[in-house]
């Protein structure tokens, strides 16, 4: 922490009120997972749904985040930690303003998502969007494993970098055995359930 | 731009359904001025009384995201700018998220306002917290001045950094010529009528 002469900003305004106004808590639902598991589509519809029942949900995905706030950073393993970093801070925001955030990001390693759960304490929530490394690279929607196996892109999760499986997410949804829509009805019953003011 | 292999992100909800669902729109209140000029105490009495009358407002303070989002920089002219890149565009994905977001951050500079502006069409609203120097050197809250005067604190914006000026701001707050409640009034007058659904 670089950071000197700071004094910490006390709103005056507390989480219970924002709670209140919206019917419902902030967390973070973070969907880690391969590429092509689902997890933008899964996160897309999750909020479309939300929405539909008067929740505040926000998706914070890898392409709109690195289109802006992570602009600066590259693809080396330094910049991919700093750029989950940098969504897990955002998505604690979010929270902490009372919104339903949902992240889609790989987010491959242990470490960093360990870190962004030690930084939003009692928000995170940890979803395992499963898929079997063969599924994702027949889906190959944005033709990226083809790309990692001719090696064009270097340290591709699945392929030519690891993937640490989650030890102990609050939920895994399985797409290789479950359809899209029931997916999703899940993680609606997830939400609900989750950011109940009943809870 | 480093980011290869990015597609945008394409949302299942439209602004206008945000806003339905929270009686009001999204932006962004970009509250610039000296140090000590009044910007985080009004905006934090701003979160509170939109808040109160249940729109969804939340602060950004500088003390807040050195703490988190930008931990990892220092104070040398590139960090700063660096800082206020960053605060921009969380700023424009809590606007899209149809929030109020209220922002506190000295932003002396036209082309770092400007680039935030740029980042966020249409949502972003300059607002200078005017007061003269000698008032906020009186004022001195957290005896920062006392420490730039006596040179421990490098490039002080006011004592040994130029501010300046905001050019066409959407609204100037003049506070030591009001009271600080009058400041607040006319602060949620100006976000009512900008926020309204009705506009």
């Amino acid at each position: 922490m670089k950071s000197a002469n700071i004094v910490p900003v006390q709103h005056l305004v507390t989480s219970e009120q924002r709670w209140r106004i919206n019917g419902h808590r902030g967390g973070i639902l973070w969907l880690t997972g391969l590429s092509a598991s689902g997890k933008s589509t899964l996160a897309l519809e999750l909020e479309r749904r939300l929405v539909l029942v008067e929740r505040r949900a926000y998706v914070l995905d890898g392409d709109s985040i690195r289109g802006g706030l992570s602009s600066d950073l590259g693809f080396c393993a330094a910049d991919r930690n700093e750029n989950i970093r940098r969504v897990g801070e955002v998505a604690a925001l979010f929270a902490r303003a009372g919104i339903i955030c949902i992240t889609a990001f790989i987010s491959p390693f242990h470490a960093d998502r360990d870190r962004v759960r030690a930084a939003a304490p009692g928000l995170f929530h940890e979803i395992w969007v499963k898929a079997d490394l063969e599924v994702c690279e027949r889906r190959d929607p944005k033709g990226l494993y083809v790309k990692a196996r001719d090696g064009e892109i270097p340290d591709f999760t699945g392929i030519s970098s690891p993937y640490e499986e989650p030890k102990s997410p609050e939920l895994i949804i399985e797409t290789n055995r479950m359809s899209i829509e029931d997916c999703v009805d899940r993680l609606v019953t997830y939400a609900e359930e989750t950011f109940s003011l009943r809870g």
